[in-house]
């Protein structure tokens, strides 16, 4: 078994994060172009290696369909902020041309999230797990946020 | 003495945070254009009367001049909490080409100011005087909500 199915393999379904990512693609599919795609291949844009991010100028601007993709990411994580803690959240994706910015997740005054953004032409990341994981580690520190601050969560 | 020059007669030096726009404008202006243009002249698109909003069409694209207008704006209202909080801010305004979007400033975890913009590229207010006592309000309110969630706004 080659290294690339080995990473083809790693369950969706076993990533509540991923699904969320999932669902936010499949939401916005109004033209039912993605119906017959598996969820693998649709995230499949959300693995990008080392080798390939050399490969991706970070001269142009940052183009509509990787803007859609750090927006599902992000909405993915609000949806799970959610489910983990009962609180509606807001997303703000704030990307100037040279895909340098800010990805805000917030809930009343708090924020859950204040990533910034650099080279958003390249995101993605080494393998589907890591994907999995880097998003379930930014929910959690949203998670523990809300905890922390609930009064700034409500206000 | 007209209507139009009580109003042009109102002193920008008395609102601090007409001053703070002044000082964003002029901190962005690296080829001197508005180095001999008076406080008020920098001032006047911010002046935007009911009747002037009718006639801007909402259909088309914010303007890149008007997105400085709002920017120059929340970085105003920014540095003002900044000088009375202590606290450094961050600005960030997003806006979809409808002229939807958010205009947020916060500090640390905390969101000082969040609101909604619609019809962005009607964004002004009735006088001079109108656009310092909004400004001046957000600030207040910016500010209170640092006294209220200070651990928030320390990250």
């Amino acid at each position: 078994m080659s290294v690339t199915e080995v990473e083809s393999t790693f369950e969706v379904a076993s990533s509540p994060f991923l699904k969320a990512i999932v669902n936010q693609i499949r939401a916005n599919d109004s033209y039912g172009t993605y119906r017959a795609w598996s969820d693998e291949l649709l995230l499949k844009p959300y693995v990008v290696t080392k080798a390939q991010k050399r490969e991706i100028s970070v001269d142009g601007e940052v183009d509509p369909i990787t803007k859609g993709r750090i927006l599902a990411f992000y909405r993915a994580i609000a949806t799970r902020v959610e489910e983990e803690t009962g609180q509606l959240c807001q997303v703000v994706i704030d990307l100037s041309h040279e895909g340098f910015g800010w990805a805000l997740v917030f809930c009343g005054r708090l924020l859950v999230v204040a990533r910034t953004l650099r080279d958003a032409q390249r995101f993605g990341f080494d393998t589907l797990e890591k994907t999995a994981l880097e998003g379930e580690k930014i929910v959690q520190n949203g998670v523990n946020a809300i905890q922390k601050f609930p009064d700034a969560a409500k206000g």
